[in-house]
């Protein structure tokens, strides 16, 4: 999948754009949780999804060898609420002023409570308060006035959905003011803001506070309730309820009792007894547990608080099979409920527990209740030494008091540098990814060459289905972008079946996919021509390819930032004026999230995390003219060592592994523009596909890959 | 030259290396001033300098067109005091406990009150007090204890030259405490460190000051008198009266008035209403003025003072002749003495004047002077508006109180942005040295052959001689580094006469030089053999000549920072496992200093100074053999617009015009690593090189050129 585009904070994928959350230093990170107790758990309408035919025929649901099944991206579809948008403003501005609220603007994030970058569509409540069913945007309503923010990739789309009772905040447009630079102008000082502080990051709530308080406005965190839900009630779909399964060690490598181990000599070295964590492919990793509750990523929402001497897991128990509890159980994990994350932490801080907490990922809820409840303790414990003189050798005591330790989960950084049985389930899973692309594009070529006229859904649905067929698929690893012609241009193109275009045989076409398999994540993109590409396609297309190459083949020191690189990717497009407006690599999970950080490959300059031998990261350079065309070319790599003759300065020297193996036409390639070392890079990578795939191929896709693998010679 | 490295901060050349300031983010920067009110001048001897025979028997002091004289590098000799070492420290600690001083210790840093890079001899305290001649380090003595601080570079030369009375501290070494941290280690809570606040910047005595605060140890400025200066006395040398002249027009380009009249816009932008100058190359190139107060850098000592209305130079005014005088005159500027900018700041502050200064680079002694003065300003304006109700709409009153703008100085940027006349006096010096380097490789390699014995400094002077017949030939850029073989590889080599090697015709030699010439200067290194290279040789010749070119050749989008390119020049070693632990390039004075900011190309990535259009920056990538060998190749370079046939996003592309043109070794390049392009950049590189230079030469000297640029063609 594309990195990120400009305005996004790309080694966080799950940023909201700085210009969003109204500072460019810090992207607000925004999450939803369904409340402190959960009222509203009851109001849940039981629905359950089911397979239904496609507007072209097929099944979309298709069941794979495990027990998940898979939508095409293009038929998750929103439930429209039963109110109409006036009446939904109307209501919600009536909570308002409900006893114990009191509130005169409320503001409704995108995100779930653990910065998910999927969604379960209950937490969609931006979209269904607004009708706006972006991906981004910030919804914010006042007893007079409604506003929704969202970036360029939306601006048509919003203008579309949204009544004439939204006003439409072009974020990035010059003169847009953030969201509380609005609030501070449409309030009076003194009014109150109201959050779901479960919907922020910590630091969002901080950072959005700081800026209206130049206003003397007030942030006022509801916790009881989601003031969207009050009035989303009956039509508000279920929480999901997927059940959880074990991550085979054969896939994880490590057992959940080592990296508890690791985790806890890290608590131990920062001075911390406990550490909360919400991120949901980080508590996966973990605890070599996969889930289903969202599309796209294997997660399942929970929290995990680990402590010295134990571990809990904040989970509906429902989810949890007799399997899932034995795992845990031989970890020491317990179970809990979902809900009783706050009261638990209410509970550490009143005992004063130096937890470690990740201000820039657990949300507001968790610290302002974590830091109140230890404000108690530190008061109590100061009484007590006033009124009678405490034994100070007391060794449980801390030497210190404790405040909390706020810093970036050390997860991430584990989680990012694979173990060989990761690597193995990646090299493998992208060999029958690779098979099942050889399959598309071999049937693509075929079906288009027979002049049939096959949508961009259409071919995407395809593709699923032929990854479905092989062994261990699960889900798309994202939704899939399928753009022919000018669509390819538009870096975020997602086609819709009702809108979307036929794939043109006189057209560029991009295609940028990805699975999820038992064993790894796969993201790919090919950009193909049917038919006979112009001298400036050919000419892009060659430069897209030599940055790919140049990336690919680089060797740079231990320790080196991925920023450092992204230059490599660009230089031939900066030739002759071009370049392109998002980064050039993200981090993958290993059977996780097809975005990952901590590292990142980009022209944006503040992500220093170095690349790591078993990282695995995105080669994914582009070009997109406006209206026309779109070019990308995406493999994934492993940073791995690489033996050089010397090893100046002591230091090692790091260099990359292909992960992907599908065919990159050479019928777009302009041979005058490419050195001899470069034409050499694309004959040995073709000749690996051929060797690593074709024994998994037969007919005509193994003839498809034999033509489409032939060396190719300088004239 | 080759930029600075890894411990020195590249952008800044004149920063003391972070390790011995106290801090790695803050370097440290020291000046020095002779007094507050100048009690010391009459101490000095008159002493002239003379011409004197070199012991190879040539005249050193080579007269040029004009009325400057310059001296080998190799012939800059420090004065030694009459003192011995130990009669120093007892002379200077008895000076401690002087009534009005009152100290516990006293910090001597290298500098002068200006941050220059290059100092007059007058203000090398640091070297007289410890014995240590060496171009960077810190003394710090107490009562009991002497230490002093250097880097790698100068172990060595520390440990011959200390007396067993001094400590030597290797900074960057591990456990090797700061200057601040040693002091916290040795002095008493209560004791008080002395400084002269001249040699320091206001940012580096703030650092110092919380540094030792931690152990309540106090810092103090002594303005009255320099302790060392006290104890050099007559021994002192005099302090350089060199007279100043203008620097035409035709070379300037551009009108004092002119650059005036945009620093007082600049001024008014930001609120304020003047400006303390202290850099001296940004007061020459402000004011059109050169100076020879120093070696290499064309620079005079003053400070400048702009303010809305006018403008007062700083300076001893028997450097200033009649036209000097008119020339200031015609563009507002008055005369001041050098020593009265501290009661001149002083009444600045008691009126209020909102000042600009560059925390970075003014010294302490002026920021504190203005402060004080501020406060008691502020504190006589708060006093009157109690006691009677001033007139609030007082036309000339600032709206808010005056404070200090404390920003990087407007003129870094204007100066590095050359000007049309500035690059062509580029361009037209930069062919009369490369004529002049023809003749000398030419003359080098005809003396080898016949085995004539030549010494690295011999072979420097006679560089220097054949620059000195160059029309507008003014002084070497810095002192020549002349190594042969394993000298090669001690980045910052400086051969002295008594030590130095012959260069030998078996090993690789570098030779890394440059000069100022009336209208522009030059800093170039080549690295050549005299006899058969060894095939490891070539091949890392080939490859930091790859990185050179690969940098030449770069296209990139505006507002693209120089870190960014960095990798471009290092990726070829990188494949091997080479690297080198130098930036790759500096910014360049035109008729100014060799060394100049603020943009760099470099792996340490805090600089985002955008390269611009009429920026000048060197591309020197090299690589070194510790007790081997020495590899630097090193070209001057024009960043210009380039026309490229697309513009992306609306940005303009720009690129590289070389100002560098000698030949560059063909016999160490190992041709099967190369591909046709760079073979091609190198015979296209050639044929400039003949065509601009071939006209200015003849005889021996033509034929050596033709035959050092006849085009390669791989096999």
């Amino acid at each position: 999948m594309e990195a990120a585009v400009a305005t996004m904070s790309v080694y966080r994928p799950k940023a909201l754009p700085a210009v969003l959350s109204g500072s460019s230093k810090l992207p607000a990170r925004c999450f939803h949780f369904l409340s402190r107790s959960a009222p509203l758990l009851g109001n849940f309408k039981t629905q359950q999804a089911i397979p239904r035919k496609s507007s072209h025929g097929f099944l979309l649901f298709v069941r794979s060898s495990g027990s998940i099944t898979a939508k095409p991206s293009s038929e998750v579809r929103k439930k429209r609420g039963d109110l109409r948008p006036d009446e939904k403003l109307r209501a919600l501005r009536d909570l308002f002023s409900r006893p114990g609220i009191g509130i005169d603007a409320y503001v409704i994030p995108s995100q779930d409570a653990h910065q998910s970058e999927f969604i379960a569509e209950c937490f969609m409540r931006r979209a269904y308060i607004s009708g706006f069913t972006g991906s981004a945007g910030t919804a914010v309503v006042t007893k007079e006035k409604a506003a929704l923010w969202t970036d360029g990739r939306y601006f048509l789309q919003a203008e579309k959905q949204l009544s004439p009772s939204w006003a439409l905040m072009r974020a990035g447009n010059i003169g847009v003011p953030t969201t509380g630079e609005w609030l501070n102008d449409v309030l009076a000082p003194g009014c109150r803001v109201g959050i779901d502080p479960f919907l922020f990051s910590s630091d969002a709530a901080e950072e959005l506070k700081e800026v209206i308080s130049k206003k003397n406005l007030e942030l006022v965190y509801i916790y009881d309730f989601n003031l969207v839900d009050e009035i989303w009630k009956e039509s508000r779909p279920k929480a999901p309820k997927k059940s959880v399964r074990v991550h085979d060690i054969s896939y994880a490598g490590l057992d959940v009792s080592s990296k508890l181990s690791t985790l806890r000599s890290d608590l131990i070295e920062a001075g911390s007894s406990a550490i909360v964590i919400s991120m949901l492919d980080e508590i996966a990793w973990l605890l070599n547990l996969r889930g289903n509750d969202v599309p796209h990523s294997p997660v399942m929402y929970a929290y995990l608080i680990v402590e010295i001497d134990g571990a809990k897991l904040f989970i509906d128990n429902s989810k949890v099979n007799p399997e899932v509890m034995a795992h845990l159980q031989n970890s020491g994990v317990e179970l809990r409920p979902y809900e009783s994350i706050i009261s638990e932490i209410e509970g550490l801080g009143a005992k004063g527990v130096q937890l470690w907490l990740d201000k820039s990922t657990v949300n507001a809820a968790i610290v302002d209740t974590y830091r109140s409840a230890l404000d108690k303790y530190l008061g109590s414990i100061r009484n007590k030494s006033k009124s009678k003189t405490v034994a100070k050798e007391c060794s449980s005591c801390p030497s210190e008091e404790p405040t909390g330790i706020y810093r970036v989960s050390p997860i991430t950084f584990a989680k990012a540098v694979k173990n060989h049985a990761e690597l193995e389930g990646m090299r493998n899973s992208h060999l029958r990814d690779a098979a099942a692309l050889a399959q598309f594009w071999a049937w693509l070529e075929a079906e288009i060459h027979k002049n049939v006229a096959l949508t961009e859904v259409e071919v995407a649905d395809k593709l699923l289905q032929f990854r479905a067929d092989q062994a261990g698929f699960m889900d798309t690893s994202f939704d899939t972008i399928s753009g022919s012609g000018a669509n390819g241009a538009v870096i975020h193109y997602k086609p819709e079946p009702e809108s979307c275009s036929v794939v043109d045989a006189d057209k560029l076409f991009l295609l940028d996919s990805g699975a999820q398999y038992i064993d790894g994540t796969t993201d790919i993109t090919r950009t193909v021509h049917f038919g006979e590409p112009t001298f400036r396609q050919k000419e892009c297309f060659t430069r897209v390819l030599q940055g790919h190459i140049a990336l690919d083949q680089a060797v740079f020191p231990e320790n080196t930032p991925g920023f450092v690189l992204d230059a490599f990717a660009r230089s031939f497009l900066w030739k002759i004026g071009l370049d392109y407006r998002h980064g050039t690599g993200h981090g993958v999970g290993a059977a996780l999230n097809v975005h990952e950080g901590p590292q990142s490959i980009s022209f944006r300059f503040g992500n220093m995390t170095p690349l790591q031998k078993g990282m695995v990261i995105s080669n994914e350079p582009g070009y997109y003219e406006d209206h026309s065309f779109g070019i990308r070319i995406e493999n994934l790599l492993i940073v791995k060592e690489v033996v050089t003759p010397n090893n100046f300065g002591g230091f090692g020297y790091l260099g990359f592994e292909k992960l992907t193996f599908v065919p990159i036409q050479s019928k777009l390639l302009d041979l005058s523009l490419m050195s001899d070392a470069e034409v050499n890079w694309l004959n040995d990578y073709h000749s690996q596909v051929w060797d690593k795939v074709s024994p998994m191929l037969d007919g005509v896709t193994l003839q498809w890959l034999r033509n489409n693998t032939q060396p190719l010679k300088k004239q």
